[in-house]
């Protein structure tokens, strides 16, 4: 008999964690919910298939990953049971048998991360790890004639980290949108898939036009430039979560 | 010449600390605050005389502390500077000059706590150190009507931890209301002053009736014994934080 594949969803607030991805000797999201469900199911080697592989200090209200075990535990009562292997910082809040060939993956739709900056004079000590502390006023008017000017399928390759090296740096992002509540302000992308700090690239960007010192019409020139070099400085990690990705 | 005296307002994320009263060999929101003031100004011995000695893991958006100074900074600069020696999640947020009389402790005319309960299903990441996570139903009608009975000058020898040596127990409660929003539940208790562990045990009671174990009418009951045991649990110290003080 073969093993299930099961479908999770999971949440973390990732600031003090050094990202997603399972690395030697530094506290990850991954080997957490690795080691949980190792020891809910006794199961040995497990393998966890995360969507997104998120940096250091960044959350996730809607990560999703696939791992494919042999346990009887039915997935009614899964998501609770591994969750109480969890450390408090990190939640599974569904957990789904899905079709054997179901890859978290490759069988993204699309992603949703939304960026929050805090823009009061005085740094919000309740969400000083969610958020980036920028006091100051931003034009969202401005910044979101620039993010409609991002929205489409582009090469992206000005906002990519020069580390990335997938081959293709051509996306899709579908909604750039800046909006306000008080002192907050929150920019949310989704797309089709995101190369290496292209959220905390493009919010960077956003608000060098939001502060005045750059145009909205500066985003043409920064996407043919085709360097990195052409966009606004990366915005710290702390600010971006994971909302959630379609299938 | 006198020391100057000068009223701070005080905001902390009170999850990692050990409350704010200064005690040997532990981390404390008063002996941060002091160890900032004396590295900003250089004075020495530096007395802060705060407002509420609040519990280990309780948070605060407005505590208030007044100081006696020798310094000739000026108030206008003296929150953000002294907020740049402290760790990120305490913050002093205003510094004002007050008359040579004034008493933090002393001249509270009120005070106003929140207490933050979570009742989805799943532990709320982002939150988790500043919520009480209870999952299910409580019914807000019947905690409203229950809060109801509390406002007033009473005796709340029942509400308050048996270690609490103050030779009053009559306080005044001017407002006991509890307000829903998705799937978050707050209680505001306003007073002119709390017993030690006061709000915690009026929030423990409140979900008792919540949850439907006490009908609202049990207040009397409670308020008469005078007697700790014959109110509820007291509820978590995470889920509590200080909102303002009025003078």
């Amino acid at each position: 008999m073969g093993k299930r594949n099961i479908k999770l969803v999971i949440q973390y607030d990732g600031s003090g964690y050094s990202g997603w991805q399972k690395q030697p000797g530094v506290k990850t999201i991954e080997a957490e919910v690795i080691s949980a469900i190792e020891n809910l199911t006794g199961c040995e080697s497990v393998e966890l298939n995360g969507s997104s592989r998120t940096d250091a200090g960044v959350s996730a209200l809607g990560q999703v990953a696939n791992v494919r075990l042999d346990t009887p535990i039915p997935t009614e009562r899964f998501a609770k049971a591994l969750s109480q292997y969890l450390p408090p910082e990190i939640v599974v809040t569904e957990a789904v048998d899905v079709p054997d060939e179901f890859d978290a993956i490759k069988d993204t739709k699309s992603k949703m991360y939304r960026y929050s900056i805090y823009t009061g004079k005085s740094r919000p000590v309740m969400q000083v790890n969610h958020c980036w502390h920028r006091p100051g006023r931003l034009d969202i008017e401005a910044m979101n004639k620039a993010g409609r000017k991002l929205v489409g399928k582009k090469d992206f390759k000005s906002f990519a980290a020069a580390a990335d090296k997938r081959t293709s740096s051509v996306r899709t992002i579908l909604r750039c949108e800046t909006s306000k509540d008080n002192e907050w302000i929150y920019i949310d992308v989704e797309a089709d898939g995101f190369l290496y700090n292209m959220v905390r690239n493009i919010v960077g960007t956003l608000v060098e036009i939001g502060r005045g010192h750059w145009q909205a019409g500066k985003i043409e020139e920064i996407l043919e430039a085709k360097n990195r070099s052409a966009a606004g400085p990366i915005a710290p990690a702390v600010g971006l979560c994971l909302m959630w990705i379609k299938y």
